[in-house]
Parts: structure tokens; sequence; C-alpha cells
């Protein structure tokens, strides 16, 4: 019998920010694959269900366990906040599973880019780039190029991984590459814990920016040129005439 | 009554990716605005409520109602597809209510970025760029200016709006701006109608990118250099070690 892997975005922490189809497959499944914290969000729906976890940094062999019990013949899902294609498991997962006859497919979900935009108004209705400031997996001058390059393009941009406790200063290592091309008074916002407890959401400027603490549970959005504050919520106008 | 207006993204079009949290204020709502493409592709949930539409590039005059219509006292819901956040409404939404007092909420949907990359595979999993090509709200020189940008910084870049009847050659014109950063052998890939009728997928290189021919439907992703097809699909590594 052929198994089946599910990989999954269950959106940013709200059970009415999954999608049916997300639901569905979780349903079917009879083995969870996922890091602790996000089978957590979701213990209700998994409930007398096989669970994987194993602890944060060991990915790859999270990734190996749930394809083996899915090549044994059963149906599983593998888990991630957010969408699991942005920053999450999914590239791993094909990379793992390489040629092998395996049955794959890939669910979207509401990234934390998307949810947190939609807290903070309408900050990302025009171009933007995602970066995560995490050097882990990425030499940090590949970082630095690319938040110089979006900054000086007038890209709308969005952090993920702002900072940690090794990491501290990174914010403002960030905000210091990208400030000859971004004016002080530039609208940025955060959120904090979004869609989940102790939610905090809030609005500065890049000035601000620089001693802003943000830490890994932090998604922070800078403005273009022309982000706006209106009635306290952050808006990129798109450009439409006549308004 | 003080009125309110949801700006609801209703994902790329298949039922079952839109989030509960759309589904039950749409129920909720008196009125549904949207443009007619939207509303008819969610025609079933929305039988007897009062539909307002405007033709396309009547953006403006569609807000305008839905915003009058909720200060009426209604509920109503304002509708896009993929996330009123990206390239929709919601901007547009906030500018004309300035200060009002009306409650405005905005739901995060699916976006048409992520929906294709989980059809294509795991494409975005690094830092990533969005793009449209349409000139029509954005001058040329800006969009040139973000392609370079992000392809020199090495991003994944997803392009939105690629072609049309008018810009039938701005893709080619796109490509030949990327060009001295990209390599020809590049993995790029395209998804038509995403998650609607007569989709289609498929994948391509940088170089026969320059011939494609796309349509306003398509949406397009470039890989970064470490992107690769391993079992037809589109993978970019996000770097875990030992694999």
């Amino acid at each position: 019998m052929k198994g089946k892997l599910y990989v999954i975005g269950t959106g940013p922490g709200s059970d009415d920010l999954i999608s049916g189809r997300a639901l569905k497959a979780i349903e079917e499944s009879s083995v969870i694959a996922g890091y602790g914290v996000y089978t957590d969000l979701i213990a209700h729906k998994i409930e007398g269900k096989e669970i994987i976890t194993t602890p944060m940094k060991q990915e790859v062999a999270r990734c190996e366990k749930a394809l083996e019990v899915a090549k044994s013949g059963k149906i599983v899902s593998l888990i991630s906040s957010g969408d699991a294609g942005v920053y999450g498991m999914a590239g791993l997962i094909y990379e793992i599973a390489g040629n092998d006859d395996i049955d794959i497919e890939v669910i979207p979900g509401i990234s934390a880019v998307l949810a947190a935009a939609a807290r903070l108004g309408a900050p990302l209705t025009h171009d933007f780039a995602v970066i995560s400031l995490s050097d882990l997996l990425t030499p940090w001058e590949k970082i630095e190029k690319r938040l110089k390059n979006a900054a000086e393009a007038e890209f709308i941009i969005a952090i993920y991984n702002p900072s940690s406790k090794k990491r501290a200063d990174y914010l403002r290592k960030a905000c210091e590459i990208m400030k000859p091309y971004i004016s002080d008074d530039t609208i940025c916002g955060y959120v904090r814990n979004c869609e989940r407890d102790e939610e905090e959401i809030g609005t500065l400027t890049f000035k601000e920016l620089f001693d802003f603490q943000a830490d890994m549970f932090t998604l922070i959005i800078i403005g273009n040129s022309t982000t706006k504050l209106i009635n306290k919520k952050m808006v990129t106008p798109r450009g439409y005439k006549g308004i």
C-alpha cells in the first residue's frame, strides 16, 4: 500500500484561520508529525492520533520519521504553523524524499506575514520582500545584501526572526544597513504572537525601530515611502488615482 | 447603529482554501461587495444576499459603495480572491474611510503566490520578493529597479500580472533586466488559473521564460541559484546541513 504525506501550514495560530483542506487532511491522517509548539496549537483536533515530535533544530530527523511512517502505508500530516512553504518544512521533505515513490501534497496556509499584515491594517498592498534575519542557515553577507537591495528598491520589507537571545542586536544591524535608503519617519509595524495568546500589535517609525526589542515570535513590517497611518492602521496606498 | 465592513481574502479559488473566519464573516453579512469574477467564485455561499459589484478598474467606486452601505448600519463583506492585503482592496478601503467611525476588519487569505508555490512544490522556502509587472498604478522605472535589485540579491522572485494583451512583451522585458544576475538554467515555475478550472502547472528554465506566453491569470516564480527539480517538483533548499 502506498502511503501519503501531507505537508500542512495551519496558519498563524487561530483555529478559524486553518483552511478546510488542511482540516480534512488532518482528520484523514492517522499520524501527525510536527514541532511540539505547533502540534499543541491544534491539540484538540488530533486527539487519539499517533504523534511524532522532535525538538527544535531536529527538523531533518522529524522529516525523515514522517516520510518513513508514510512509506509504511499510513497517511501522515506533517504540520507547520503559517505556510509550510515559507521558511517551513516543505522543501526539506522533497529533498529527503528525493525520487522515492511517495505521494506528497503541500497544502498552503496563511503565512505569518499575511496574518500580521491584516492585524496592522494593509501594509503590504504593493511590491514586498520577505527576509529572515536568522543566519543559522544563511550567511549573514547574503542577508545584508538582500536588506540593502530591498530597501534601495523601495520594497515593503517583512522581517522574520528579527532577534533571538543569541542575536539580540540583529534588528539594529539590519536597520543600519537599510538606513541610507529609508527615511527616519517611515512607518513600521510589529506583531508579536500574532493570533495567539498575549498578542501585541504596534506601529513605530523607522528611527524607533533601531531600539525596538523584538523576539523570535515577532514579525516586523517596514513600510515604503508612501506608507501612512490612517486611524491607527498601517496602510500602503496601491496608487489608485482620484482619492 | 454602527455598521461593520469585513475586507476578506477568499484564497485562490477552491472552496476548501477559504478560512473559517472568512466563511463566518460572509455568513454574517447581509451585503457582499466585490468584482464579479470573485463573487461568482463563491456564488453558492452568498445566495439571497444583496450583491454590490462594479466592473474592473472601478475599484474606487466599489469601495465607496461598500463603505456607504456599511455606514448605514449593515454588515458588509468586501471580497477579493487571494489575500485582500496583497495587491487587493484592503489599503484602498482604509484610504477612503479615513477617520470615519466605522469598524473595519481585514481577514487574511491564502494569497496566489502561496497557493501557486504549493502546487509547484516548495519554491519559496527562502527569502523572496513579490513584484507586479502591471504599470497601471506603478511607474515602470520602479518595477525595473525592483526586478534588478531582487535578482542581484538572489531573492526567489514571484511575479504577479506578468502579461496582458496590452503588455504582451512585459515578461520578456523583465527577463532582460534580470538576465545579468540569473543564470540561464535557473529553475522557474508557472501556475495559470491556480486552483480553478483549467489549471495549468509547469516548470521551465530562466532561458525559456523569455519566450513563455503568460497571461494575466498566470503567476510566475523564478527560483534562486539553489532551486532544483526533485521528482518534477520545484524545490528551494532551506539550507539544512547533512542531507
